[in-house]
Protein backbone atom coordinates (compact mmCIF):
# COMPACT_ATOMS: atom_id res chain seq x y z
CA UNK A 1 0.00 0.00 0.00
CA UNK A 2 2.93 2.62 1.22
CA UNK A 3 5.78 2.99 -0.93
CA UNK A 4 9.06 2.30 0.90
CA UNK A 5 10.25 5.65 0.74
CA UNK A 6 6.83 6.65 2.81
CA UNK A 7 8.19 3.45 5.52
CA UNK A 8 11.24 5.21 5.72
CA UNK A 9 10.32 8.98 5.60
CA UNK A 10 7.42 7.92 9.01
CA UNK A 11 10.05 6.14 10.40
CA UNK A 12 12.33 8.89 10.26
CA UNK A 13 9.79 11.25 11.48
CA UNK A 14 8.87 8.89 14.42
CA UNK A 15 12.10 9.22 15.48
CA UNK A 16 12.12 12.10 15.28
CA UNK A 17 8.80 12.90 17.10
CA UNK A 18 10.30 10.84 19.98
CA UNK A 19 13.25 12.73 20.23
CA UNK A 20 11.76 16.08 20.38
CA UNK A 21 9.54 14.57 23.48
CA UNK A 22 12.21 13.13 25.04
CA UNK A 23 13.97 16.96 25.02
CA UNK A 24 10.89 18.58 25.29
CA UNK A 25 9.81 16.36 28.90
CA UNK A 26 11.44 17.72 32.04
CA UNK A 27 14.07 14.94 33.09
CA UNK A 28 13.22 11.99 35.26
CA UNK A 29 16.09 13.07 37.96
CA UNK A 30 14.12 17.04 37.79
CA UNK A 31 12.06 17.29 40.72
CA UNK A 32 9.29 16.16 41.85
CA UNK A 33 10.89 13.22 39.88
CA UNK A 34 8.26 10.64 40.51
CA UNK A 35 5.43 12.82 38.27
CA UNK A 36 8.25 13.71 35.22
CA UNK A 37 9.28 9.62 35.67
CA UNK A 38 5.62 9.22 35.10
CA UNK A 39 4.80 11.52 32.50
CA UNK A 40 8.14 10.02 30.37
CA UNK A 41 7.05 6.63 31.22
CA UNK A 42 3.65 7.27 29.39
CA UNK A 43 4.78 9.47 26.61
CA UNK A 44 7.98 8.05 25.72
CA UNK A 45 8.75 4.74 23.52
CA UNK A 46 5.12 4.13 22.43
CA UNK A 47 2.62 5.17 20.08
CA UNK A 48 2.53 5.26 16.30
CA UNK A 49 2.50 9.12 16.26
CA UNK A 50 0.17 9.60 14.09
CA UNK A 51 -0.40 13.47 15.36
CA UNK A 52 2.99 14.58 15.36
CA UNK A 53 3.06 12.34 11.89
CA UNK A 54 0.63 14.84 10.15
CA UNK A 55 1.83 17.91 11.61
CA UNK A 56 5.29 17.14 10.06
CA UNK A 57 3.45 16.49 6.74
CA UNK A 58 1.76 19.48 7.30
CA UNK A 59 5.33 21.39 7.83
CA UNK A 60 6.24 19.87 4.67
CA UNK A 61 3.62 22.39 2.84
CA UNK A 62 4.42 24.91 4.98
CA UNK A 63 8.15 24.79 4.82
CA UNK A 64 7.98 24.90 8.96
CA UNK A 65 11.13 26.22 10.84
CA UNK A 66 12.08 23.39 12.35
CA UNK A 67 11.59 24.49 16.23
CA UNK A 68 8.06 25.68 15.79
CA UNK A 69 7.37 22.32 14.28
CA UNK A 70 8.65 20.18 16.48
CA UNK A 71 7.29 22.11 19.63
CA UNK A 72 3.82 21.87 18.05
CA UNK A 73 4.21 18.53 16.70
CA UNK A 74 4.87 17.50 20.74
CA UNK A 75 2.13 19.94 22.09
CA UNK A 76 -0.35 18.10 20.33
CA UNK A 77 1.04 14.56 21.34
CA UNK A 78 1.31 15.77 24.73
CA UNK A 79 -2.65 16.79 24.75
CA UNK A 80 -3.16 13.61 23.11
CA UNK A 81 -1.45 11.44 25.84
CA UNK A 82 -2.70 13.17 28.53
CA UNK A 83 -6.52 12.79 27.45
CA UNK A 84 -5.27 8.60 27.05
CA UNK A 85 -4.27 8.36 30.53
CA UNK A 86 -7.71 10.32 32.18
CA UNK A 87 -9.35 8.19 30.08
CA UNK A 88 -7.54 4.91 31.60
CA UNK A 89 -8.76 6.14 34.65
CA UNK A 90 -10.79 3.78 36.88
CA UNK A 91 -13.52 6.48 36.90
CA UNK A 92 -13.76 6.82 32.57
CA UNK A 93 -12.85 3.35 30.74
CA UNK A 94 -10.60 1.94 33.70
CA UNK A 95 -8.26 0.43 31.33
CA UNK A 96 -4.82 -1.73 32.27
CA UNK A 97 -3.22 -1.58 29.04
CA UNK A 98 -1.97 1.12 26.56
CA UNK A 99 0.85 0.92 23.71
CA UNK A 100 1.43 -2.65 24.72
CA UNK A 101 2.77 -0.88 28.91
CA UNK A 102 0.58 -0.69 32.10
CA UNK A 103 -1.33 2.47 32.11
CA UNK A 104 0.01 4.74 34.37
CA UNK A 105 -2.73 4.16 37.15
CA UNK A 106 -1.63 0.69 37.41
CA UNK A 107 1.94 1.41 37.24
CA UNK A 108 1.72 4.04 39.42
CA UNK A 109 -1.32 5.21 41.64
CA UNK A 110 -4.23 7.11 40.72
CA UNK A 111 -3.41 10.39 42.21
CA UNK A 112 -0.44 10.28 40.16
CA UNK A 113 -2.00 9.45 37.22
CA UNK A 114 -4.34 12.28 37.45
CA UNK A 115 -1.57 14.98 37.76
CA UNK A 116 0.61 12.97 35.25
CA UNK A 117 -2.30 14.23 32.86
CA UNK A 118 -2.96 17.11 34.04
CA UNK A 119 0.73 17.91 33.82
CA UNK A 120 0.99 16.73 30.24
CA UNK A 121 -1.64 19.35 29.30
CA UNK A 122 -0.19 21.98 30.75
CA UNK A 123 3.42 20.93 29.49
CA UNK A 124 1.97 21.32 25.68
CA UNK A 125 0.52 25.09 26.64
CA UNK A 126 4.04 25.55 28.54
CA UNK A 127 6.30 24.01 24.78
CA UNK A 128 3.74 26.27 22.04
CA UNK A 129 3.99 29.56 24.83
CA UNK A 130 8.02 29.54 24.71
CA UNK A 131 9.17 33.23 23.64
CA UNK A 132 10.30 33.49 20.51
CA UNK A 133 9.32 29.97 19.11
CA UNK A 134 7.29 31.37 15.82
CA UNK A 135 9.32 33.87 14.17
CA UNK A 136 5.48 35.86 14.10
CA UNK A 137 4.22 35.92 17.89
CA UNK A 138 0.55 36.36 16.42
CA UNK A 139 0.97 33.14 14.38
CA UNK A 140 2.15 31.88 17.47
CA UNK A 141 -0.53 32.97 19.46
CA UNK A 142 -3.00 31.57 16.84
CA UNK A 143 -1.42 27.64 17.02
CA UNK A 144 -1.93 28.32 20.62
CA UNK A 145 -5.27 29.35 20.14
CA UNK A 146 -6.48 26.35 17.91
CA UNK A 147 -4.74 23.81 20.22
CA UNK A 148 -6.82 25.37 23.07
CA UNK A 149 -10.26 25.43 21.26
CA UNK A 150 -9.46 21.82 19.77
CA UNK A 151 -8.49 20.22 23.14
CA UNK A 152 -11.48 21.92 25.53
CA UNK A 153 -14.84 21.67 26.30
CA UNK A 154 -15.88 22.66 22.70
CA UNK A 155 -13.60 20.19 21.26
CA UNK A 156 -11.57 16.96 22.27
CA UNK A 157 -12.98 16.95 26.40
CA UNK A 158 -16.18 17.59 24.68
CA UNK A 159 -16.01 14.87 22.74
CA UNK A 160 -14.88 12.59 25.64
CA UNK A 161 -18.27 14.53 27.71
CA UNK A 162 -20.35 13.34 24.74
CA UNK A 163 -19.07 9.86 24.92
CA UNK A 164 -19.37 9.19 28.32
CA UNK A 165 -23.62 10.28 27.44
CA UNK A 166 -23.40 7.79 24.61
CA UNK A 167 -22.76 5.03 26.50
CA UNK A 168 -25.96 2.04 26.35
CA UNK A 169 -27.54 4.58 24.52
CA UNK A 170 -29.12 4.25 21.25
CA UNK A 171 -27.48 7.04 19.17
CA UNK A 172 -27.42 7.98 14.92
CA UNK A 173 -24.92 7.87 12.91
CA UNK A 174 -24.80 11.90 12.40
CA UNK A 175 -24.47 11.81 16.74
CA UNK A 176 -21.41 9.61 16.08
CA UNK A 177 -20.25 11.29 13.56
CA UNK A 178 -20.34 14.72 15.67
CA UNK A 179 -19.08 13.06 19.22
CA UNK A 180 -16.08 11.61 17.28
CA UNK A 181 -15.49 15.33 14.95
CA UNK A 182 -14.89 16.61 18.68
CA UNK A 183 -13.08 13.47 20.70
CA UNK A 184 -10.85 12.76 17.96
CA UNK A 185 -11.02 15.02 15.01
CA UNK A 186 -10.69 18.18 16.60
CA UNK A 187 -6.89 17.37 17.83
CA UNK A 188 -6.16 15.62 14.50
CA UNK A 189 -7.21 18.67 12.67
CA UNK A 190 -5.14 21.17 15.12
CA UNK A 191 -2.15 18.54 14.38
CA UNK A 192 -2.73 19.53 10.55
CA UNK A 193 -3.49 23.27 11.13
CA UNK A 194 -0.55 23.77 13.90
CA UNK A 195 1.96 22.11 10.74
CA UNK A 196 0.72 24.19 8.72
CA UNK A 197 0.90 27.67 11.39
CA UNK A 198 4.31 26.91 12.13
CA UNK A 199 5.55 28.12 8.37
CA UNK A 200 3.40 30.65 6.45
CA UNK A 201 0.79 29.49 4.47
CA UNK A 202 -1.99 31.81 2.97
CA UNK A 203 -5.78 32.04 4.14
CA UNK A 204 -6.81 29.56 1.31
CA UNK A 205 -3.87 26.40 1.40
CA UNK A 206 -4.80 26.89 5.49
CA UNK A 207 -8.46 25.73 4.34
CA UNK A 208 -7.29 23.59 2.17
CA UNK A 209 -5.52 21.92 5.20
CA UNK A 210 -7.64 22.07 7.29
CA UNK A 211 -10.82 20.62 4.85
CA UNK A 212 -8.11 17.50 4.81
CA UNK A 213 -7.84 17.27 8.59
CA UNK A 214 -11.19 17.23 9.01
CA UNK A 215 -11.50 13.96 6.84
CA UNK A 216 -8.52 12.39 8.23
CA UNK A 217 -9.93 12.48 11.69
CA UNK A 218 -13.12 11.04 10.92
CA UNK A 219 -11.14 8.29 8.72
CA UNK A 220 -8.88 7.49 11.92
CA UNK A 221 -11.72 7.14 13.95
CA UNK A 222 -13.65 5.01 11.56
CA UNK A 223 -10.16 2.81 10.99
CA UNK A 224 -10.60 2.62 14.77
CA UNK A 225 -13.79 1.08 15.03
CA UNK A 226 -12.69 -1.41 12.54
CA UNK A 227 -9.62 -2.36 14.24
CA UNK A 228 -11.39 -2.60 17.70
CA UNK A 229 -13.79 -4.95 16.48
CA UNK A 230 -11.40 -7.14 14.07
CA UNK A 231 -7.43 -7.07 15.63
CA UNK A 232 -6.75 -9.03 18.22
CA UNK A 233 -5.36 -7.05 22.00
CA UNK A 234 -1.52 -8.25 21.01
CA UNK A 235 -1.55 -6.43 17.73
CA UNK A 236 -2.90 -3.49 18.92
CA UNK A 237 -1.25 -2.99 22.58
CA UNK A 238 -4.32 -1.97 23.55
CA UNK A 239 -8.14 -4.05 24.68
CA UNK A 240 -9.31 -4.80 21.64
CA UNK A 241 -13.09 -5.06 21.77
CA UNK A 242 -13.68 -2.75 24.67
CA UNK A 243 -16.22 -0.81 22.46
CA UNK A 244 -18.54 -3.95 22.17
CA UNK A 245 -17.61 -4.72 25.66
CA UNK A 246 -18.78 -1.24 27.47
CA UNK A 247 -21.92 -1.51 24.75
CA UNK A 248 -20.48 1.98 23.11
CA UNK A 249 -21.72 2.96 19.32
CA UNK A 250 -18.82 2.61 16.91
CA UNK A 251 -18.92 3.09 13.45
CA UNK A 252 -19.35 -0.95 13.06
CA UNK A 253 -22.40 -1.70 15.70
CA UNK A 254 -24.38 1.21 13.08
CA UNK A 255 -22.92 0.50 9.57
CA UNK A 256 -21.44 -2.88 9.79
CA UNK A 257 -18.06 -3.89 9.06
CA UNK A 258 -17.90 -3.68 5.59
CA UNK A 259 -19.92 -0.47 5.26
CA UNK A 260 -17.63 0.93 7.39
CA UNK A 261 -14.33 0.10 5.13
CA UNK A 262 -16.01 1.54 2.88
CA UNK A 263 -16.68 5.00 4.27
CA UNK A 264 -12.94 4.73 5.53
CA UNK A 265 -11.81 4.67 2.10
CA UNK A 266 -14.53 7.62 0.58
CA UNK A 267 -13.05 9.58 3.40
CA UNK A 268 -9.47 9.20 2.11
CA UNK A 269 -10.41 9.60 -1.15
CA UNK A 270 -11.85 12.97 -0.11
CA UNK A 271 -8.64 14.11 1.95
CA UNK A 272 -6.83 13.90 -0.84
CA UNK A 273 -8.98 15.53 -2.96
CA UNK A 274 -9.15 18.65 -0.58
CA UNK A 275 -5.22 19.14 -1.21
CA UNK A 276 -5.14 18.19 -4.98
CA UNK A 277 -3.89 21.52 -5.13
CA UNK A 278 -1.22 21.54 -3.17
CA UNK A 279 0.98 19.78 -5.13
CA UNK A 280 4.65 18.07 -4.78
CA UNK A 281 4.84 19.44 -0.92
CA UNK A 282 1.55 17.83 0.01
CA UNK A 283 2.91 14.52 -0.98
CA UNK A 284 3.35 13.01 2.94
CA UNK A 285 -0.25 14.13 3.43
CA UNK A 286 -1.57 12.09 0.47
CA UNK A 287 0.70 9.26 2.18
CA UNK A 288 -0.30 9.42 5.35
CA UNK A 289 -4.25 9.42 4.35
CA UNK A 290 -3.52 6.50 2.38
CA UNK A 291 -1.66 5.07 5.59
CA UNK A 292 -4.06 5.61 7.72
CA UNK A 293 -6.54 3.79 5.47
CA UNK A 294 -4.97 0.83 5.29
CA UNK A 295 -3.32 0.78 9.00
CA UNK A 296 -3.86 -2.80 10.71
CA UNK A 297 -3.23 -1.74 14.37
CA UNK B 1 -8.55 45.96 59.66
CA UNK B 2 -8.93 47.18 56.03
CA UNK B 3 -10.56 50.64 55.78
CA UNK B 4 -14.01 51.19 54.43
CA UNK B 5 -13.12 52.04 50.64
CA UNK B 6 -10.62 48.79 50.62
CA UNK B 7 -13.90 46.67 51.43
CA UNK B 8 -15.98 48.21 48.89
CA UNK B 9 -13.61 47.97 45.78
CA UNK B 10 -12.97 44.15 47.18
CA UNK B 11 -16.76 43.80 46.73
CA UNK B 12 -17.04 45.54 43.30
CA UNK B 13 -13.89 43.41 41.57
CA UNK B 14 -15.32 40.19 43.22
CA UNK B 15 -18.79 41.35 41.12
CA UNK B 16 -16.39 42.11 38.08
CA UNK B 17 -14.38 38.79 38.69
CA UNK B 18 -17.83 36.79 38.88
CA UNK B 19 -19.15 38.53 35.62
CA UNK B 20 -15.77 38.08 33.47
CA UNK B 21 -16.40 34.73 34.56
CA UNK B 22 -19.70 34.09 33.98
CA UNK B 23 -18.59 35.65 30.35
CA UNK B 24 -15.68 33.45 29.37
CA UNK B 25 -17.28 29.89 30.02
CA UNK B 26 -19.63 28.66 27.32
CA UNK B 27 -23.46 29.15 28.39
CA UNK B 28 -25.08 25.98 30.48
CA UNK B 29 -27.31 25.29 26.95
CA UNK B 30 -24.13 24.72 24.98
CA UNK B 31 -23.27 21.15 24.06
CA UNK B 32 -21.90 19.34 25.77
CA UNK B 33 -24.63 20.78 28.18
CA UNK B 34 -23.78 18.34 31.23
CA UNK B 35 -20.26 19.36 31.22
CA UNK B 36 -20.70 22.65 30.59
CA UNK B 37 -22.72 23.18 33.45
CA UNK B 38 -20.80 21.86 35.32
CA UNK B 39 -17.75 23.55 34.99
CA UNK B 40 -20.36 26.47 36.03
CA UNK B 41 -21.36 24.69 38.99
CA UNK B 42 -18.29 24.64 40.39
CA UNK B 43 -16.77 27.97 38.48
CA UNK B 44 -19.26 30.67 39.61
CA UNK B 45 -21.04 32.12 42.65
CA UNK B 46 -18.63 31.38 45.22
CA UNK B 47 -15.17 31.76 45.98
CA UNK B 48 -13.01 34.74 47.45
CA UNK B 49 -11.90 35.19 44.44
CA UNK B 50 -8.27 36.11 45.63
CA UNK B 51 -6.13 35.31 42.26
CA UNK B 52 -8.27 37.51 40.22
CA UNK B 53 -8.64 40.56 43.11
CA UNK B 54 -4.71 40.47 42.77
CA UNK B 55 -4.55 40.47 39.01
CA UNK B 56 -6.83 43.68 39.27
CA UNK B 57 -4.76 44.79 42.00
CA UNK B 58 -1.59 44.47 39.65
CA UNK B 59 -3.98 45.66 36.63
CA UNK B 60 -3.85 49.01 38.70
CA UNK B 61 -0.14 49.06 38.63
CA UNK B 62 0.41 48.46 34.65
CA UNK B 63 -2.52 50.52 33.83
CA UNK B 64 -4.30 47.00 32.21
CA UNK B 65 -6.34 47.33 29.02
CA UNK B 66 -9.68 45.85 31.10
CA UNK B 67 -10.39 42.91 28.37
CA UNK B 68 -6.82 42.15 28.50
CA UNK B 69 -6.89 42.17 32.10
CA UNK B 70 -10.20 40.24 32.81
CA UNK B 71 -9.23 37.66 31.10
CA UNK B 72 -5.78 37.10 32.84
CA UNK B 73 -7.89 37.01 35.88
CA UNK B 74 -10.33 34.12 34.69
CA UNK B 75 -7.32 32.53 33.20
CA UNK B 76 -6.00 32.26 36.36
CA UNK B 77 -9.05 31.57 38.34
CA UNK B 78 -10.09 28.71 36.29
CA UNK B 79 -7.02 26.97 36.74
CA UNK B 80 -6.92 26.95 40.49
CA UNK B 81 -11.21 25.96 40.30
CA UNK B 82 -9.57 23.05 38.02
CA UNK B 83 -6.87 22.66 40.62
CA UNK B 84 -9.56 22.13 43.19
CA UNK B 85 -11.91 19.81 41.39
CA UNK B 86 -9.20 17.27 40.59
CA UNK B 87 -8.13 17.36 44.14
CA UNK B 88 -11.13 16.85 45.61
CA UNK B 89 -11.62 13.79 43.97
CA UNK B 90 -11.79 10.61 45.92
CA UNK B 91 -8.26 9.54 44.48
CA UNK B 92 -6.66 12.52 45.67
CA UNK B 93 -8.08 14.29 49.23
CA UNK B 94 -11.84 12.62 48.67
CA UNK B 95 -13.43 15.51 49.85
CA UNK B 96 -17.31 16.11 49.48
CA UNK B 97 -17.54 20.17 50.23
CA UNK B 98 -15.78 22.93 48.66
CA UNK B 99 -17.31 26.59 48.81
CA UNK B 100 -20.21 25.52 50.69
CA UNK B 101 -21.20 23.25 48.30
CA UNK B 102 -21.02 19.59 47.32
CA UNK B 103 -17.83 18.69 44.94
CA UNK B 104 -18.25 18.65 41.53
CA UNK B 105 -17.61 14.12 42.13
CA UNK B 106 -20.40 14.06 45.20
CA UNK B 107 -22.67 16.58 42.46
CA UNK B 108 -22.13 14.70 39.73
CA UNK B 109 -20.15 12.21 39.27
CA UNK B 110 -16.27 11.19 39.17
CA UNK B 111 -15.66 10.71 35.08
CA UNK B 112 -17.71 14.59 34.86
CA UNK B 113 -15.11 16.01 37.71
CA UNK B 114 -11.94 14.51 35.71
CA UNK B 115 -13.53 16.17 32.49
CA UNK B 116 -14.34 19.46 34.36
CA UNK B 117 -11.15 20.00 35.45
CA UNK B 118 -9.51 19.28 32.48
CA UNK B 119 -11.45 21.42 30.44
CA UNK B 120 -11.43 24.56 32.40
CA UNK B 121 -7.41 24.14 32.65
CA UNK B 122 -7.94 24.15 28.36
CA UNK B 123 -10.39 27.52 29.18
CA UNK B 124 -8.02 29.19 30.88
CA UNK B 125 -5.43 29.03 27.74
CA UNK B 126 -8.30 29.27 25.55
CA UNK B 127 -9.02 32.38 27.48
CA UNK B 128 -5.54 34.39 27.22
CA UNK B 129 -4.57 33.10 23.81
CA UNK B 130 -7.91 34.77 22.11
CA UNK B 131 -6.41 36.58 19.34
CA UNK B 132 -5.40 40.44 19.45
CA UNK B 133 -6.22 40.15 23.00
CA UNK B 134 -3.01 42.55 24.35
CA UNK B 135 -2.08 45.34 22.15
CA UNK B 136 0.93 43.10 22.17
CA UNK B 137 1.08 39.35 20.89
CA UNK B 138 4.68 38.91 22.18
CA UNK B 139 3.44 40.22 25.96
CA UNK B 140 0.57 37.99 25.18
CA UNK B 141 3.23 34.93 24.56
CA UNK B 142 4.86 35.99 27.92
CA UNK B 143 1.73 35.93 30.06
CA UNK B 144 0.23 32.39 28.74
CA UNK B 145 4.17 31.00 29.71
CA UNK B 146 4.12 32.55 32.99
CA UNK B 147 1.12 30.70 33.50
CA UNK B 148 1.89 27.62 32.06
CA UNK B 149 4.99 27.72 33.91
CA UNK B 150 3.27 28.54 36.78
CA UNK B 151 0.42 25.88 36.39
CA UNK B 152 2.48 22.47 35.57
CA UNK B 153 4.66 19.98 36.82
CA UNK B 154 7.29 22.81 37.87
CA UNK B 155 4.53 24.81 39.27
CA UNK B 156 1.34 23.78 40.49
CA UNK B 157 0.95 20.21 39.46
CA UNK B 158 4.56 19.36 41.02
CA UNK B 159 3.81 21.07 44.27
CA UNK B 160 0.42 18.84 44.03
CA UNK B 161 2.92 15.71 43.66
CA UNK B 162 5.27 17.16 46.62
CA UNK B 163 2.03 17.12 48.35
CA UNK B 164 0.96 13.90 47.59
CA UNK B 165 4.42 12.21 48.52
CA UNK B 166 4.90 14.08 51.85
CA UNK B 167 1.48 12.67 53.86
CA UNK B 168 2.60 10.91 56.93
CA UNK B 169 5.91 12.15 56.28
CA UNK B 170 8.47 14.30 58.59
CA UNK B 171 9.18 17.07 56.50
CA UNK B 172 11.35 20.29 57.31
CA UNK B 173 10.20 23.61 56.85
CA UNK B 174 12.11 24.50 53.87
CA UNK B 175 10.73 21.35 52.54
CA UNK B 176 7.71 22.76 53.16
CA UNK B 177 8.63 25.82 51.60
CA UNK B 178 9.11 24.20 48.60
CA UNK B 179 5.95 22.11 48.37
CA UNK B 180 3.70 25.75 49.09
CA UNK B 181 5.86 27.70 46.87
CA UNK B 182 4.94 25.33 43.87
CA UNK B 183 1.43 24.49 45.22
CA UNK B 184 0.06 27.53 46.03
CA UNK B 185 2.61 30.48 45.39
CA UNK B 186 3.10 29.77 41.48
CA UNK B 187 -0.14 30.75 41.01
CA UNK B 188 -0.69 33.32 43.12
CA UNK B 189 2.46 34.98 41.56
CA UNK B 190 1.13 34.38 38.14
CA UNK B 191 -1.87 36.37 39.23
CA UNK B 192 -0.02 39.40 40.18
CA UNK B 193 2.86 39.28 37.04
CA UNK B 194 -0.56 38.69 34.20
CA UNK B 195 -2.23 41.81 35.91
CA UNK B 196 1.03 43.46 35.30
CA UNK B 197 1.68 41.99 31.78
CA UNK B 198 -1.89 43.25 31.03
CA UNK B 199 -0.51 46.31 31.03
CA UNK B 200 2.69 48.03 30.33
CA UNK B 201 4.87 47.93 32.89
CA UNK B 202 9.16 48.07 32.73
CA UNK B 203 11.37 45.31 33.82
CA UNK B 204 12.31 46.46 37.21
CA UNK B 205 8.45 46.95 38.06
CA UNK B 206 7.98 43.74 36.91
CA UNK B 207 10.24 42.36 39.15
CA UNK B 208 8.69 44.06 42.01
CA UNK B 209 5.55 42.81 41.53
CA UNK B 210 7.09 39.08 41.07
CA UNK B 211 9.09 40.36 44.68
CA UNK B 212 5.48 41.30 46.30
CA UNK B 213 3.98 37.69 44.67
CA UNK B 214 6.07 35.62 46.14
CA UNK B 215 5.98 37.07 49.89
CA UNK B 216 1.95 36.87 49.31
CA UNK B 217 2.05 33.05 47.63
CA UNK B 218 3.82 31.77 50.85
CA UNK B 219 1.78 33.97 53.17
CA UNK B 220 -1.36 33.05 51.69
CA UNK B 221 -0.47 29.41 52.42
CA UNK B 222 0.90 30.23 56.21
CA UNK B 223 -2.82 31.88 56.99
CA UNK B 224 -4.82 28.89 55.30
CA UNK B 225 -3.06 26.30 57.77
CA UNK B 226 -3.68 28.43 60.80
CA UNK B 227 -7.52 29.08 59.70
CA UNK B 228 -7.39 25.12 58.97
CA UNK B 229 -6.47 24.75 62.78
CA UNK B 230 -8.47 27.34 64.38
CA UNK B 231 -11.35 27.71 62.24
CA UNK B 232 -14.66 25.30 61.88
CA UNK B 233 -16.39 24.02 58.72
CA UNK B 234 -19.18 26.41 58.51
CA UNK B 235 -17.06 29.48 58.36
CA UNK B 236 -14.25 28.06 56.00
CA UNK B 237 -16.94 26.57 53.68
CA UNK B 238 -14.92 23.57 53.08
CA UNK B 239 -13.82 20.57 55.58
CA UNK B 240 -11.91 21.91 58.67
CA UNK B 241 -9.15 20.22 60.33
CA UNK B 242 -8.70 18.18 57.36
CA UNK B 243 -4.72 18.59 57.21
CA UNK B 244 -4.37 17.29 60.58
CA UNK B 245 -6.66 14.26 59.87
CA UNK B 246 -4.62 13.73 56.48
CA UNK B 247 -1.72 13.54 58.77
CA UNK B 248 0.05 16.17 56.01
CA UNK B 249 2.55 18.94 57.62
CA UNK B 250 1.83 21.70 57.45
CA UNK B 251 3.02 25.59 59.14
CA UNK B 252 1.14 24.86 62.33
CA UNK B 253 2.25 21.32 62.65
CA UNK B 254 6.02 22.71 62.29
CA UNK B 255 5.75 26.19 63.79
CA UNK B 256 2.89 26.12 65.92
CA UNK B 257 0.17 28.44 66.18
CA UNK B 258 1.40 31.62 67.55
CA UNK B 259 4.76 31.12 65.45
CA UNK B 260 2.83 31.00 62.86
CA UNK B 261 1.23 33.95 63.20
CA UNK B 262 4.15 36.07 63.61
CA UNK B 263 5.29 34.79 60.19
CA UNK B 264 2.35 35.69 58.57
CA UNK B 265 2.98 39.08 59.56
CA UNK B 266 6.56 39.36 58.42
CA UNK B 267 5.73 38.31 55.21
CA UNK B 268 2.78 40.88 54.50
CA UNK B 269 5.16 43.12 56.07
CA UNK B 270 8.04 42.10 52.97
CA UNK B 271 5.44 41.67 50.75
CA UNK B 272 4.55 45.92 50.95
CA UNK B 273 8.58 46.72 51.17
CA UNK B 274 9.03 45.01 47.93
CA UNK B 275 6.26 47.32 46.25
CA UNK B 276 7.21 50.90 48.85
CA UNK B 277 8.39 52.70 45.65
CA UNK B 278 5.51 51.54 43.15
CA UNK B 279 3.45 54.36 45.01
CA UNK B 280 -0.05 55.74 44.57
CA UNK B 281 -0.40 52.96 41.96
CA UNK B 282 0.40 50.01 44.41
CA UNK B 283 -2.02 50.93 47.24
CA UNK B 284 -4.50 47.83 46.20
CA UNK B 285 -1.80 45.64 46.51
CA UNK B 286 -1.13 46.79 49.79
CA UNK B 287 -4.26 46.33 50.65
CA UNK B 288 -4.64 42.62 49.88
CA UNK B 289 -1.43 42.08 51.64
CA UNK B 290 -3.53 43.52 54.84
CA UNK B 291 -6.43 41.33 54.13
CA UNK B 292 -5.07 38.00 53.65
CA UNK B 293 -3.11 38.52 56.64
CA UNK B 294 -6.11 39.10 58.87
CA UNK B 295 -8.44 37.18 56.69
CA UNK B 296 -11.01 35.01 59.29
CA UNK B 297 -11.96 32.19 56.38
Amino acid sequence: MSDPRFSEWMAQQQQRAERALDAALPGATIAPSRLHEAMRYTTLGGGKRVRPLLAFAAGEVSKACTAALEAAACAVECIHVYSLVHDDMPCMDDDSLRRGKPTVHVQYDEATALLVGDALQTQAFDLLSAPGLFGDASRQLRALHTLAQASGSRGMAGGQAIDLGSVGKEISLAELEVMHLHKTGALIRAAVLLGGLAGDLNDEALRQLDQYAKCIGLLFQVVDDVLDATADTATLGKTAGKDAANNKPTYVSLLGLSESRKLAEELARQAEEAIATLGDRALRLREMARYIVSRQF
